[in-house]
């Protein structure tokens, strides 16, 4: 039976990458903490943390965190409690930043747990879910990963947006190679293709964007409607009858596919969350 | 002179944590890249980047960084564009998400500029400043860092809040050391103290907090109007006057004062965004 304290010192390590606030997460002394990842590897023969600063896991170190969130996971099906004084444990779950100001928190409420959401553009989770640091993913890559389960969610449609007082000065020529290189776009961040994907689209090129990074949702909507730039916004955060953005071309909205993935191992347990997800993915999203 | 081409390299591989991600945001090829830095580092003989992943800056490759956007930003001062095709600079500012959510974009308005914001709790911002990873930065450190300068400029307002039916659940005998650390709260990262520290001022003791990880301001809001936990909520996003929220005590709101912190060598060239920062937030905080 592998040592579960020192897994557990191991899980808090690797999410908040230091000993310190490992210990103290835990309630415990930092010489504690690390008494017992050392244990732990001497037992397994292998080093589990990269010791940092940040600390970091390893691929056993990883893989262990995975069996950890599992084990924790199951554990919580069980109907008793063993030690009620435990919280609950936490489901990582990583979740792109516009499902999450939009349509997905209410599908948390299917289960009873912590959630530890990880935010990041639908681009990016595939590699978490890869190494086990989430549980579950909602991401546009529709390949399926290894140990992971996969379910179509719908799509979520962009438009390319601007104020209509942005696009007079900026387009007053129309969308072309040229405006787009040179008018500010926002974008969330520099992993976020979505305003290239588009402007390739629209023009047939590939083209270098110049933009403000702002990464986070409402703020990111905030500012195209502050007229700082064009972006990519979500039907569900301005819906086409909102006059005060204008698109850069109605016909051209970009619908990008979301799908849910899930550790197999979990999937059991995680069913309540899986079916409420797709459920209110089905109601929000484009089939 | 300094070889602001490689400089711009530096610039590229810092911000987006690899030689490629750095080529292929400055169109050239990633051995073209690492060539400039190669040049670089043997010219200046010192370690620039550690190489990673992510690749990250040294010291001295932040000391560069932070004077090259010194340098483009007070380019961008000149009236005439030598070289029309560059895209502008981008000014690096760190803002605590809340402050993102609220009052802070309109003041982005005040200065013509492409905007990279990042986003922290505002606790952690200092650090950022003192490496020159950011030119400004809205936190909640009074204390100056070397090389700035600090604005008060007043105090976010946050009540802990929840809905009335998970007070009636969670505290039916009221706020003690006992309820609070069993209910769930939600909290914005592991970095983020403010529940643990409004659980302090309301039991006079430190607790340990269980709850949800939620990374996003709307969100969070959202998690705790869905009755997911209880969570300070800045008044600007939750008014009183809102009844579906209730304080767990109405006679305990947490003030955190908020700064801007600007390095000093750009204070000139941000001066507008500064007065119009200043000025937003003395209509939306508290004095």
């Amino acid at each position: 039976m592998l040592d579960y304290p020192a897994l557990a010192a191991l899980a808090q390590i690797i999410r908040r990458g230091s000993f310190d606030a490992a210990a103290a997460a835990l309630g415990v002394t930092p010489s504690a903490v690390s008494q017992r990842i050392k244990s732990l590897e001497e037992r397994l023969g292998q080093v589990l943390i990269h010791r940092g600063p940040p600390a970091t896991g390893t691929e056993t170190g990883l893989q262990l965190l995975r069996h950890y969130d599992q084990v924790t996971l199951l554990e919580q099906g069980l109907a008793q409690k063993l030690r009620p004084d435990d919280g609950p444990p936490a489901l990582r779950i990583a979740v792109n930043a516009d499902s999450l100001a939009t349509w997905f928190p209410p599908a948390m409420q299917a289960l009873p747990v912590l959630y530890d959401l990880v935010i990041d553009d639908q681009d990016h989770a595939r590699e978490w879910l890869r190494k086990g640091q989430v549980s579950a993913a909602i991401t546009s890559d529709p390949s399926p990963v290894a140990g992971c389960d996969a379910f179509h969610l719908g799509a979520m449609r962009y438009r390319a947006l601007a104020t209509p007082t942005f696009i007079a000065r900026h387009f007053p020529n129309g969308i072309d190679t040229d405006s787009l290189s040179r008018a500010p776009a926002v974008i969330f961040n520099a992993k976020d293709a979505l305003q290239s994907r588009w402007a390739e689209l629209a023009t047939g090129r590939k083209l270098h964007l110049h933009g403000h990074l702002i990464p986070a949702s409402e703020p990111f909507a905030h500012a195209v409607r502050l007229g700082l730039g064009w972006g990519m916004i979500p039907e569900a955060m301005a819906p086409a009858e909102d006059a005060t953005l204008t698109p850069l071309n109605p016909d051209l909205p970009l619908d990008v596919p979301l799908y849910w993935h899930v550790q197999r191992a979990m999937a059991p347990t995680l069913s309540p969350l899986t079916a409420e997800t797709r459920k209110r993915a089905a109601d929000a999203l484009r089939p």
